[in-house]
C-alpha cells in the first residue's frame, strides 16, 4: 500500500512537544508514512504576520490527513490565531463532524465520586463549519459608552443535517444506539427549531436509534451528575465546545481528551488534535501528557480506514493507564510517549 | 414598617409546590407580606393566549418584589413561555445582574470526589438584559432544503459595564476578592472584547480585587474538577445559564440553586426564583426540594434589606441540611417546607 501523506501542524506551546510523541507512536505502529511539518502559530504570526496563507492552505489539500498539536499563545491578541489559522482549516476544509469522544478508561481518576468506567461513555458530535464559530458580528463606536458589539449564529439546514445524519449513522452503530440532540431550543428559536425539525425528519430512516433532546444547561449538569445518560450526542459548534470540555473533565482531564477534526466526504483531508489548548504555563517543561495526542493519532489510522493499527494505539494507552494506577505517576511527556510506543510496538 | 407588597407568580408544574413553601417559611420568619398570585404560565396561556399582557406587566411595576416558581411546560412550544413571559419580565423590569451563588452548605452531598464545603463558594453574576437572549434573529426559507437559522448577539457598552461594576463590588466584599471574567474572546472576537476592555477598565477602581479570565469551555471544566479557583465570576446572559447549572450540579443539585434577578437600580422589583424549572415530570407528586425557592426568599429578604431575617432562613436551611445527612431523607416537598419552617419559628 502506499504511504500516508500526512501535514503535520505542532503549533505553539505544548503543541509540539506532543506532536512528538504522537509521530512515535504512529511509526511504531508500521504504517508507511510520509511526513511534512508546517511550522504554523505565534512564532511564524510574529516573525512574518501570516497566520495561513492560501498558498499554504492549498498545499494542505493535498495531504491524506493533517495532525495539529495545539494553536495560541498570550503573546497574540485573542482571536487572530484561532479565527486565521485553526478555524479556517476547519471550516476550509469542511470539518462538519468535529468527533469527540468522552470515554472512562479503566484506572484513571475521575473527579467524580462513585463512577465507573462504564457509566461515561460517549460521543460527542459537535458541527464543526456555522453557527457562532462563522465569526459573523461587528462593532460600533468601539471605546466608548456608545459601543455595541454583535455576534451572529448562522445555521444552515445544509449544514445541520448532514451533521445530525452523521450522529444518526454513528448511534446507530454502537450498542445504546441512544441519540441526544443538544441545545437551547427555548430561547435560540430559530436556530433550534431548525436543528430539532432536522432531528425529527432524520429519525424515521434510524428506526433503531433512540433520540432524546436536553438544553444545553441541563446536559452540563448530567455531564456531572448523570453522565450514564448519554450515547452520542450532536450539537452545535458552541456547544459543543463547552460540553467536550466538561466531558474532558470527567473522563480525567484534559490531558486524555482526543479529538477528530472530520470530513465525512472526503473532499478534503480530515484533521485530528487533542482537545487542549497551548498551555504556555508547561510548554517546554515536558509535563505535558501527550495521551491526547496519541488517541487522536488513533482516530486518524481508523479515518484512513486501517482499524488494526487504531485499535493497537487505543489498547497501547488503555494498557499503559493501568500501569499509572499502579504508581507510574510522574512521568515526562516523553516517558510517557515511549511508553506507549513500546507498547505498541510489542516491546511491553 | 410598612408591608412589603410581593407578586407571586408560582407558574408552572412544581413551581406551585415549592412556592407554598417559601410563602410559608416567608410567614414564619415574621415580615408583614401582602401578596397577591399571578397565574401566568401554560395554563393561562392555554386558556386564553395570553402570556404577559402589558396591563399586568405594568401593574407588577408596583411590587416590590417578585417571587416566581418556574415557568414552562411542554404542551407549548418551546420558547413561547420562556420569551414572553420569564425572558420578558427579566428585560423590561431591567434584570441586569442574574444572581446565582454556587455553595456547597455543609452535609450535602457533591458528585465530585474529595471535595469539601470550602472549596465551592462562589458567587456568579450572570448578565440578565442582553447578548444571544435579546431574542434577535430570523429565518428564512423555514422547512426547505435552503433554510438558514440565524441569531444575533446583542452587547452593549451600557449593559455590559453596569454588571461588570456590579460584579467588582461584589468581589470587593468578599473575603478573596478575586473576580473571574468568563466568556469566549478567541472566537466571540467583538463580543469577547468588549467585555475583557471593560474589565480592565473598571479594574483600576477596585485596586484590592484580583482579576483573572477564562473561557467558558475551560471555566467549565474548572467547575468540575477545580472549583476552588473561583471566587465571583462575571459573565454573559448565555454563558451564565449554562455554568450556573454545572454550579448546581457541583453543589448538589438543582434543587438547592436559588437565584436572583436583580435591578441594582431598584427602577423596577427584582425577581426571585430558583434555578431549576418547571420538572413536569415530577409535577404533583411531592417530590420537588423546595430548598432553592426557601434560599431564593432569602435573597429576596437581603435584597430588601431585611438581613437579620434573610440570614435566619439561610441558617435554617443550612441546619435542615444537616439534618438531611443524619438520615431524614425521603421527604415531600411539605414536609421539608414545613421542617425549614418550624426552625425559622425557632421550633426546631
Ligand atoms: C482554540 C479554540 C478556538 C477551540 C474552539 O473553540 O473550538 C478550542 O477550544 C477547541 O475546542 O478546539
Ligand atoms: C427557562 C430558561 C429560559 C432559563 C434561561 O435560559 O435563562 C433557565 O434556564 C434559567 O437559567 O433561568
Amino acid at each position: 500500500s502506499r504511504n500516508i501523506r500526512l501535514a503535520v501542524i505542532p503549533g505553539d506551546g505544548i503543541g509540539t512537544e506532543v506532536v512528538t510523541e504522537g509521530l512515535k507512536v504512529l511509526e511504531a505502529v508500521g504504517v508507511k508514512i510520509e511526513s511534512t511539518h508546517y511550522d504554523l502559530g505565534a512564532t511564524r504570526y510574529h516573525a512574518t504576520g501570516e497566520t495561513l496563507s492560501d498558498e499554504v492552505l492549498q498545499e494542505l489539500r493535498g495531504y491524506d490527513a493533517i495532525l495539529l498539536g495545539a494553536i495560541g499563545d498570550p503573546s497574540v491578541p485573542p482571536g487572530i490565531l484561532e479565527r486565521e489559522l485553526l478555524l479556517r482549516l476547519r471550516f476550509e476544509l469542511d470539518h462538519y463532524v468535529n468527533l469527540r469522544p468522552v470515554k472512562l478508561f479503566p484506572g484513571v481518576e475521575t473527579p467524580l465520586a462513585d463512577t465507573l468506567p462504564g457509566d461515561i461513555d460517549m460521543v460527542v458530535v459537535r458541527e464543526g463549519t456555522e453557527s457562532l464559530y462563522a465569526g459573523a458580528g461587528g462593532v460600533l463606536r468601539r471605546g466608548t459608552p456608545h459601543e455595541i458589539a454583535t455576534q451572529e449564529s448562522l445555521n444552515t439546514a445544509f449544514g445541520v443535517e448532514r451533521v445530525v445524519r452523521y450522529a444518526f449513522a454513528r448511534a446507530a452503530e454502537r450498542p445504546r444506539k441512544k441519540l441526544t440532540l443538544v441545545h437551547k431550543t427555548n430561547v435560540l428559536t430559530y436556530a433550534g427549531d431548525l436543528w430539532q425539525r432536522t432531528v425529527n425528519r432524520i429519525a424515521p430512516e434510524f428506526p433503531e436509534v433512540t433520540t432524546d433532546y436536553q438544553h444545553i444547561d441541563a446536559a452540563s449538569m448530567f455531564f456531572v451528575n448523570q453522565p450514564e445518560r448519554f450515547d452520542v450526542i450532536v450539537t452545535d459548534n458552541l456547544f459543543g465546545d463547552i460540553i467536550t470540555d466538561i466531558g474532558a473533565a470527567i473522563a480525567g482531564g484534559i490531558g486524555l481528551a482526543a479529538s477528530g477534526n472530520i470530513n465525512p466526504d472526503r473532499t478534503a483531508p480530515s484533521m485530528f488534535e487533542p482537545v487542549h489548548g497551548s498551555a504556555p504555563d508547561i510548554a517546554g517543561q515536558g509535563k505535558a501528557d501527550p495521551t491526547a495526542t496519541i488517541l487522536s493519532v488513533a482516530m486518524m489510522l481508523d479515518h484512513l480506514g486501517l482499524t488494526e493499527q487504531a485499535a493497537r494505539v487505543e489498547q497501547a494507552v488503555a494498557d499503559d493507564i493501568v500501569e499509572r494506577l499502579a504508581g507510574w505517576a510522574g512521568r515526562t511527556t516523553h516517558e510517557i510517549g515511549d511508553d506507549i510506543t513500546a507498547r505498541v510496538s510489542g516491546g511491553a
